[in-house]
Parts: C-alpha cells; sequence; structure tokens
C-alpha cells in the first residue's frame, strides 16, 4: 500500500483498466474516465443500481495492493434507500454513491455492463452480443419559465445532451402530444428511450427500466416468436402460433396462386398474418406481465413470399421467372405502420431476401451461423418445402434454394404425419429378419421393451413423422429390402411377410390394420418421394460445391424442425446431405429465429448482415442446366463406391450394383414434371 | 471566328459560363460540364423539355464570335417529335438533343434552370428563390433477370445512381407495395420524386411532370391555402375557409378554455381543422386539375394555439403561465400522420414557434420580411386579436406579443362590421362643419359625389369596419371632436347634430337610424376601445425599442389584413405606431402566408428560419413592469409636442392639452382588468 499523496489506484475487472484517483472520487466517475464499461440509466442518481459492483478482497500482488471492503466509504443513504426498494445483494454497491478510500480492485459483474454477451442455449453454438439500437436515459429536465421561452422538448433534448451527450437528437414529432403532460406527471423527472443515439421514441414519466424486443420467425406455416428484455438479453416468453394464411393454400406457390386466382388476395393474406402477429404479442406480453409500450423493437425472419406478404407486398412475381423480388434489402420501418401495434415508435426490422428462392430466413440462419466468420467450408441445410442451401466460409458464400417438396416434413407419405403423440420417429429393422423395433413421440421405451403398449395405450400409435420416414427407408435400404435404386424388393415378401403386394409394386408393413386404425406401411410411392426430395436436395448442394470448386464440405449444420429431429447418420446413408465426419454433423435448432434474435440484441448485426448477404453468390437451380444431370443421378441411394468415405467409417453401405435402368430414370423425370 | 482545330467556343448567358468543345458536343453536356444551371428531368432523353434554349444571335466582341443559329445543328428528331407533343416556341431548342458546329452564344431562359426565382405580387417585395425539396428524376431501369437476383428496387436505385448520380439513397417503405406494378405498368421507365437528394419519395410509371406543394396559413378566423407548382413556382390555385374551431370558441382563448371545461376537446378540434384542411386541398386540387397524389409538400404557419392543435398537442399550456409550448422547434412530418391526405408520402412541414405567445405565424412574416438581412431598423407588426411585433435588423430581432384584443377588426365597436360590401372603409370630417364624407366597400364614390346613392343602394351602408374606424376616429381627434385623451366634447352637440348625448357620454352620428337599419355612429365606448387596442400595440412596440436602444424606427412593414387597408397615416395620428417617414410604412399583405410560401418553394430557407427564429429575443409583455406604464401613457392620442416629428410634416395634430385626469386613468385601468 503505497500512494502516492492522497490518490489511491483502482483497478477494475475484468477489464484490468486501472488509474490512480484521488480518495473521495465516486467509483463510477473513475469507471467514465476510465472507459470502463459500467451500465447507468439512472444518471448516477442511485436510482437504477444498474451500475452495481463488487469489492474484489485479498492481496494482488501484481497491482502491489491489499483490496478490501473498507477501501469504500461506508454504504451510503442512497444505497441503502435503494436496497430496500430493489434488492442489492450481499457485498454489492452503487458505484455511482460510493467514493474509494484506498487502493481496491473493483469487479463490473457482467449485468452492469453495457455490453455483455447472452447466454445461447442447447444447439447454438455462440454467444450473442447484447448491444440493442435503444438505450434508456433519466433525466431531470429544466422547468419552463416566463423568461425563457424554449419549449418543453427543447428542454428535454438540452437535459439528454447535458447529462447524457447525446447531442443533435432527433425525435419522433408524434411523441409531442404527450410530452408536456408526461413532463408533469413526472415532476420534470422522466426516462427517455433513445434510438441509436440519434432518435427519442419514447418518454415515460419518472424513472423506467423496462425495454422489450420481439424476434419473430414467420413460416409458412408456423409463426414463432420470442420476446426478449432488451437490457439484460434474457428469453422472457416464447409463443407459436399457426401460420393463418394456411387456409389460403397449404404451400407458398398455392398462396401466390390464390393471388393470382383473386386480386388483392395479398391484402387478404396480409391481414391475417399481421392479425396473427398482435394476438402473438398480446400472449407473451400476457406471459411476462409487461407493458405493450415497453416494446419497442421488433425483428422478423421470413421466406421470400412470407416477407412480401407481411409488408403487403403482392407475391405474384415470386411466382415465375425471372423471380423478382420487390427489394432484396433490409426493411425498416414503424411496427404500426404494419398495423403491428406495441410503443406507436416501436421500429420493425426485416432481415433481407438473398434472392427470389431465398429468403431473409435464410439471411438469419447465416446471420445465427455466421459461416463467414469461420475458415471451415460448412454447409447449411435448412429444410422446409423448399431447401435453402448455403456452403462456404470466410472466403466466399454461395447459396441456393433447392425444391425438396414436402415429403421431408410426413406430407405425400401414405402413413406420414405431422411430429406428435404417437408418430414413430425411430426405427431400427434387423438386417436377418426384417422385423422392426421403434418409438413413438412422447414415450421413452423401444416397441420391443416391456411396457411398450401400455405406454403407448393413449396416443395410440398413428403414422410416422419426417425423421421416422428418414430412418425407416434408410434402415430398409440397409437391410437389403430397397435396392440402390429404390425398388422395395418384392422376393422377400417370401422371407417376411412385413413384404407385402401393392398393386404392381410392393410395401413393407410397420404395423398391420386393426379395428381402430389402417396399417403403417412404407409403399414403393414413398420411397419414390423420398427419392425425389432427397436427390433435390442433395442436387443443389452438389451445384454449390461445384461452384465452391470442392468435392467435400468441413461442417454440416442441418436447421429447423428437421434439422433437429433427424438421426444425421440416417440423412447421410440415404445421400439427403454430403459425405463428411459425423461428429461435424449437427443439428442448428431454429437458426433463422436465432437470426432474428441477434439482429434484436445485437445493432452491430444488421450491418453485418446486410453486407454478408449482398456478397452471397446466388444459384437459381431453375437455370443451371446441370441441376438436372445432379438430380437424376442423386436419386439412388449411396453404395460402398460411392465417396462416402466418413461415412463408411460408421455404417456398412450395400454393395453397388448397376446403375438405374432406363424405364427407372424416365420413371423419376415424369414425376418430377407432375410435381 | 478563329477556332482552335475542331473545338468551338460555346458561351452560356446569363451565367456567362464558357468553354471550348469539340465540334457535335451536345450543348446539354457543354452546360454539364461547365457547371450551368440547365434542369433536367427526363436525363437528356429529349422527354422533359425542360433543357430548352435561345441562341443568341449576333456579333459579340468580346468573345471575338458571331453567333448565329447556324451555329448549332439543324432540328433534330427527337425536338420535332417533342415540338409536335408540347410546343417548342420559335427559336427554342432542347439542349439534350443539340449539337454545336460553330462558336455561339446560349441563353438559358429562367424556366430551364434549376434555380430561378419566381415573381412576387404587390405588397411584396423581393423574389422567392424556386429551390424545392422534392425534385423529379425520369430513369430507365434494368429488367430483372434469373442470373442476377437483385430485387426491383435495387435495380431502380442503380439507375437513379447511374443517371443521376444519385447515390446512397433512402426509400420511403411504403412504396414497396406498388413498386412492382409501376415498373411493369411502364414498361421499366419510371419518373422518381427524390426528396432532398436523398429520399425516393414517389415513383410514376412513364415520364411524369407534375409537382406541386401546398403552402397555409391556419389563421384562428381563417384558413388560407395556395397550391403552388414546384417546378415553376408558380401559385396554381388559391382558396380560404373559415376556421371550423370557430364554433369552439370565437378566439384563442376562449379556445383554449374549451379544453380546459372539456377533457379531450383538443382532439375535437384537431380534427375539424383537418378536415377543413382536406377539404381546401380538394377545392385547390380540383381548380387547378392537378391529381392529389402530385402534391408532395405541404408548409403551414399558424400561432402557437393554431399550431398545437394542428399538431394534435393540448394547448392548455399556453392558455396560462409560464406559457410553455409543447416545441419551439420547426416540426416535419408525414402529412398523413397529421391526418392530411396528399400524396401518401408528402411531408408536412411547419415553421418554428418563436414563443408562447408568438408562434410560427410570425416566423412566416419574419421568413417573407427578412429583417435579418436589411440594415434598417425594421418594425414588423401583424395585428389580429393579439397584435406580433417583431423590432430589429441583420444584427439583432426582438419580439412580443401584444394583446390588442379584437377592436381592430371591428369587433366590440358598436358599428363595428367584417370588411365586406357596405362597410365603410374611408372617411373625411370637415373640422369646420364637422361633417362627414365617406367611402364604403364596393363602391369608388365619395359619398358626397354624384350618383353615390344609387351606387350603395344594393349593398347599403351597413357599418365601419376596422381601417374605417380608425380613419374616423383619427379624423375626429384631428377635427378636435374628441380631445387627445380620448373623451368626445359633448360642447360641439351644440355646434353640429351629430354630436349627440348617449347616456353619460357623447356619441357621434355617421348616419342617423331609418327604417332599414339603425344609425352608424361612434360611441364614447369604441373610442374607448380603439384606446385600449391602440395603447397595447404601442406599448409593445415600445418595449422592444427599449431593448433595442432606439427612440425611433426607420422602417414599418404592416401585416395581414389589417395592415393592408388602413391608411398609415391615421395609424399614426393615433398613435398606433411611432414616428417614421410616411413613405417609408407600407403594407406587406399577408407575411405569414408568403413566409409558408417561401418555406414551401425553398429548401434553404428552413433552415435560415429555423435558425433566425432562435436568435430572436423574446419579450413577455407580461412580465415586463415597464409595460403597464406604457400601455397607460400610450392611452392619450399624440400631439403636436410628442415625437412625432415625421409626422407633424404631413398633419396639424392638436395641441397638447393637459395630462389625462385621475379619474381617467382609473377608468382605464379597470377597463383593461375587465378584458
Amino acid at each position: 500500500m503505497t500512494n502516492q499523496a492522497d490518490e489511491v489506484l483502482v483497478v477494475f475487472t475484468p477489464s484490468g483498466k486501472r488509474g490512480r484517483f484521488p480518495v473521495g472520487t465516486p467509483l463510477l466517475q473513475a469507471a467514465r474516465y476510465l472507459n470502463v464499461d459500467i451500465d447507468s440509466v439512472c444518471g448516477g442518481r442511485g436510482i437504477c443500481g444498474r451500475c452495481q459492483i463488487l469489492v474484489s478482497e485479498g492481496e494482488f500482488a501484481k497491482f502491489g495492493i491489499i483490496s478490501t471492503a473498507d477501501s469504500l466509504e461506508p454504504i451510503t443513504a442512497p444505497e441503502i434507500k435503494y436496497a430496500e426498494r430493489r434488492e442489492l445483494k450481499p457485498g454489492r454497491r452503487l458505484s455511482c454513491h460510493t467514493k474509494v478510500l484506498n487502493d481496491i480492485v473493483v469487479d463490473v459483474p457482467a449485468e452492469s455492463q453495457v455490453h455483455h454477451q447472452t447466454i445461447r442455449k442447447g444447439a447454438e453454438h455462440h454467444e450473442i452480443s447484447l448491444n440493442p439500437l435503444v438505450h434508456l436515459y433519466y433525466v431531470e429536465v429544466q422547468e419552463p419559465d416566463m423568461h425563457d421561452p424554449s419549449g418543453d422538448l427543447r428542454r428535454l433534448l438540452n437535459a439528454l445532451e447535458q447529462d447524457w451527450q447525446l447531442s443533435d437528437l432527433d425525435y419522433d414529432v408524434s411523441l409531442l402530444p404527450q410530452l408536456q403532460t408526461t413532463l408533469r406527471q413526472g415532476k420534470w423527472r422522466v426516462t427517455v428511450a433513445v434510438r441509436e443515439g440519434k432518435q427519442v421514441v419514447a418518454v415515460w414519466s419518472g424513472f423506467h427500466d423496462r425495454l422489450y424486443g420481439i424476434a419473430v420467425d414467420v413460416g409458412s406455416t408456423t409463426i414463432a416468436a420470442h420476446l426478449c428484455d432488451l437490457v439484460s438479453g434474457e428469453v422472457k416468453a416464447s409463443a407459436g402460433v399457426m401460420n393463418p394464411q394456411i387456409r389460403f393454400g397449404e404451400d407458398l406457390m398455392s398462396r401466390v396462386s390464390y393471388v393470382m386466382m383473386n386480386p388483392g388476395g395479398e391484402q387478404e393474406m396480409t391481414k391475417v398474418v399481421r392479425e396473427a402477429l398482435n394476438n402473438l404479442v398480446l400472449d407473451l406480453v400476457q406471459q411476462a406481465a409487461c407493458e405493450i409500450t415497453d416494446i419497442l423493437e421488433i425483428t422478423f425472419v421470413a421466406n421470400p413470399v412470407m416477407h412480401h406478404l407481411l409488408l403487403g407486398i403482392n407475391p405474384v412475381e415470386l411466382g415465375g421467372a425471372p423471380f423478382a423480388l420487390a427489394t432484396d434489402m433490409a426493411v425498416s420501418k414503424l411496427a404500426k405502420d404494419m398495423d403491428i401495434y406495441l410503443n406507436p415508435q416501436a421500429r420493425a426490422y426485416l432481415l433481407p431476401c438473398i434472392a427470389g428462392h431465398v429468403g431473409a430466413d435464410t439471411a438469419g440462419m447465416v446471420l445465427a451461423e455466421e459461416p463467414f466468420n469461420h475458415d471451415a467450408m460448412t454447409l447449411l441445410v435448412d429444410v422446409g418445402t423448399n431447401a435453402e442451401i448455403v456452403l462456404g466460409n470466410r472466403h466466399r458464400l454461395v447459396a441456393c434454394s433447392s425444391p425438396t417438396g414436402p415429403a421431408f416434413e410426413g406430407a405425400q407419405i401414405s402413413s406420414g404425419q405431422r411430429a406428435a403423440a404417437g408418430a414413430i420417429e425411430r426405427i431400427r429393422i434387423n438386417p436377418e429378419t426384417l422385423e422392426p423395433r421403434y418409438r413413438v413421440i412422447g414415450c421413452e421405451i423401444w416397441s420391443d421393451e416391456e411396457g411398450f403398449t401400455e405406454a403407448v395405450a393413449d396416443s395410440g400409435i398413428t403414422g410416422i413423422c419426417g425423421s421416422g420416414i428418414i430412418e425407416v427407408v434408410a434402415e430398409l435400404y440397409l437391410a437389403g429390402v430397397i435396392n440402390q435404386d429404390g425398388v422395395i424388393d418384392g422376393n422377400l415378401a417370401a422371407q417376411s411377410s412385413r413384404i407385402k403386394a401393392d398393386g404392381r409394386t410392393f410395401a413393407y408393413e410397420i404395423l398391420p390394420a386393426t379395428e381402430q386404425h389402417s396399417a403403417i406401411k412404407i409403399l414403393q410411392n414413398d420411397v419414390r418421394a423420398i427419392q425425389l426430395a432427397k436427390a433435390a436436395l442433395y442436387a443443389g448442394i452438389k451445384l454449390l460445391m461445384d461452384y465452391q470448386g470442392v468435392d467435400r464440405v468441413e461442417r454440416i449444420r442441418l436447421a429447423g424442425a428437421f434439422g433437429s429431429h433427424i438421426d444425421v447418420k440416417y440423412a447421410m446413408v440415404l445421400g439427403l446431405i454430403p459425405d463428411c465426419k459425423l461428429d461435424q454433423v449437427s443439428a442448428a435448432g431454429n437458426a433463422a429465429g436465432t437470426g432474428a434474435r441477434v439482429a434484436l440484441l445485437d445493432q452491430e448485426s444488421r450491418p453485418v448482415i446486410e453486407t454478408v448477404v449482398r456478397q452471397i453468390e446466388k444459384v437459381e437451380t431453375a437455370v443451371e442446366p446441370a441441376f438436372q444431370d445432379y438430380f437424376v443421378n442423386a436419386m439412388a441411394f449411396p453404395n460402398k463406391q460411392d465417396p462416402f468415405p466418413e461415412l463408411a467409417k460408421e455404417v456398412a453401405l450395400p454393395k453397388p450394383k448397376e446403375i438405374a435402368s432406363a424405364a427407372d430414370s424416365r420413371d423419376l423425370r415424369r414425376r418430377r414434371r407432375k410435381r
């Protein structure tokens, strides 16, 4: 402890910033001087509690000091008052009202920093920087005076400039009608929300520290939304709802067709989706018990058709070549101008679309996954009715959309169903006996284990969900029931009663029909549907690999519900995705939705994704001659001689057979044209 | 004619810019190179006709050249086509399609310049620079292409950048729903309106060259609006309507009281004034036969209460000390957000208010009159229920509002009436006989001239308007009927039958009662009302003269209807305004409305008035102790010994009499309190 004169050494952790200050300097002032990141809404008035710090006690040989709680002045009246009103955990002090008496090491906990990281769960692999566009500032405004005719607004702006160095602030004119009342109700003390340090967007009487935003993923089928605390970054509430546009058409193309057949139909669809969003907002607000006026931001990801309909743009141009977007740029506008009712000054931000078939949802996936920050050649796949595919790394990104159709979602599959209780999601087929064992959603017990029958008594066994279909086809292929060209081998009917004739083709029966339900089986047509879907996906990937000039990828991230549920090994057995080290293939969760959340919480992510999207090279599968060839070639399942060395380490792939017969190829081309 | 090689000398007038160019250079290109101000909307495609020029024929010794029509290539096909479609006056050429062959002097007429002056009429003494915020640009947009997934908007912005060097343009998101249709309807040729070279605000299919704005003066009694062509600066239509808020209260204070008594009443008043504005707009559009969507700007001047009500702001704070404005800053917002329906992207601009009693109308007067550009100590007065007063020059401006009451408008005067046919507006009283001669509105003949009776047979003689009241009181004073303290001399009743007893005081009868109408006369109370009004006005002026440290003004401009109609000599006889050379006193017309038009046509005027308004020193008469003294002192009329030397050169002022009796002063104080 070697203090020079009346100065003491103050060290802040984790930043390590340090300096010497006169005895009696308030800690917050020292922090400001050293540019240490400590939050404050009330401007050092002991109201907000954001500037809390901890004394690190002990001997710090590195700095030559011993730091104790006594290095600060004893707890002050404003801190006691704050602790009575809210909570002040043991050891915590309000840095605005705490003066230094002696050398000290002060720790700034993460929640006291303006910019901190929020933890992402499960499949999400990196953290989101918390750096929202809107911040709150508490000010005391000078009262009006006959000798100074300045308006209330000017005096408010003056206070913001004086206390917070926010100069040349713009403001929203619609705040004016309420401004005078708000100032007087708050006895000239108000909290102001400022967007991007540039514009006053909300004013509350008195001290106010609640600020929220919503991140929304508008899918063709479902709309999912998260309400986030813009101060802590936490998700406070989540909600989902079916997209009500479904009544105008199940998939994107049928909704575009609806508009073509019904001029003005886009307005109906815009209306219903906005209504659904308003209901979602009410749901979230109720869950989180917050005020709707505390919501100042909303971000959206959506595919191009959903994006256009959300904005009230007729999507017909997206329904035919050249698939022109009205805009490929990020869109920022007042939420109320989209008929979404939050704080009247809340702004909506829609991530940019990449191309007519590759939307803001893909941009969201790219933002969440950040392949542009990785060296590894990364494949991102989001499988829906179309598969959005992005391939690349920090050097270059290419993207396309491939028309996989709805087979992966269990649609157009005879026993297919949505992923719900009672659906088969896992299946194994004994290569000797050809007998199946399986698990259904909502039950942890396999079908050949004790207690299974009782466990599924409630839900019954109702069908096969998307991931189950991938497994059953893959297991049938590995068991030799289906050959490389996807043909169910009728000869095996002699060997197993599971193989049954079905018209001119054969089927594999998992569960026989009972009085309660029809049989659950895989028809030849089901296998064909999976082949068409997986060929489309693989052909799209192959095209991008050509563009990148690579013959293998180093990392695969599967986004969306389908990607979260499938066993990647089986996806690879069927050749949905190219060969890759299995431990480098993983699910990315709802990456698009995560992207919306990143754009919500971190303002700097917006210019990043806007720039990245412009640099992504778009490949239009429809005009790529190679796509058709890749598609036809990808109909067959991988065999021992195919370039799947990583997969071959894990699974015994069947031997190659002769190439698909001409008749097979014709059949496939015909089916594809029909779609 | 000494041409170097293949270059020729091109001189543009009136700028005098000149340069040498290769033979065959299009004139517009030469102009662009030399930075000569020539307009163009179509970008040199021969469509808009804005770039017309004239060849100045003759020998120009100064440049050593002879300029003839043959110095240009003969008239071209696009010019013939343009002339067929529109008019191309003799000698006019389209500079975009005209190549130079030889040395030439080219004149750019005012209407071909982007920035030119518009002529102001009558009372208005200077010209308005034409430099609107919005300009039109015609572009041909690249069609979409499967190999280029850029959105239509991006390609539109690219075209604007390429053809017009407008880079980093922002755009209004609400344009998106119509954009694709507009582009396709125009076969990828569109005209774009860009605000401030920064933001795309409207897009029309094909070539479009109509662009309008509206300047509005929202008065307590009447609303007046002018529709202006933003390209030529011309006023295309004018319309006025009563302010429908009158049904909530005749004057400002009664409207503020209405809100105090009826919470939410401000919303009713906001609604009706906006409805009236929309009707005015429809009237203007019909008169000018233009499209409402061609209107992209609207500017407003208004007093503080009208200003607040127009914006939907509760004006109660303006009804009591400290008279706090919600904002004293200029306000710019979308017109549709004020429920005013023009082009959806039209912006409204409200000039800044100066203080709680001195509004955007006064700012408009200051902008129109530009005292800040003059050396002369200038007094600007706009008389209404309150008089707004500004005094100063380029060095310093001071302003105040003085509560004159409605007497100058003919209200609270027994025979007073609005300025309409039948109202006495001019009067002379013979100092010997005390007989009057007068003129009424709508008739050029004086009452003592032949044919008068017949001429006024239709309208009758119905009352006295504001300017008539000033004249009759002044003439009565000069004739000795009224003394310096404003007392009608009852002793004169013996001398003239015009002087009649009226209770305990006397009256002067101009016209006796008939069966059709009651008598037209001036009562003692009428003189008192005029005294109170003029004392308030003069006291306000005197206060400002004190602030400026001057005892005389060099120039007086009287704005508003009252200022336009009164004879300034009589105003000075009564002491409404201080002494000044009579030829330096003039009417300024509706200066506030002119200010709105300046702000509409010249974007550079907006920052100017915003800055000037901040620099104006505001004087609050209510808290100035001197005001009450000046007020009482100003009750008497000027006499020979008063400092009115300039007036004394023109008029024989009465001799001074002893100061007003104590009883008179008490009477006046009591009357003032009652108001």
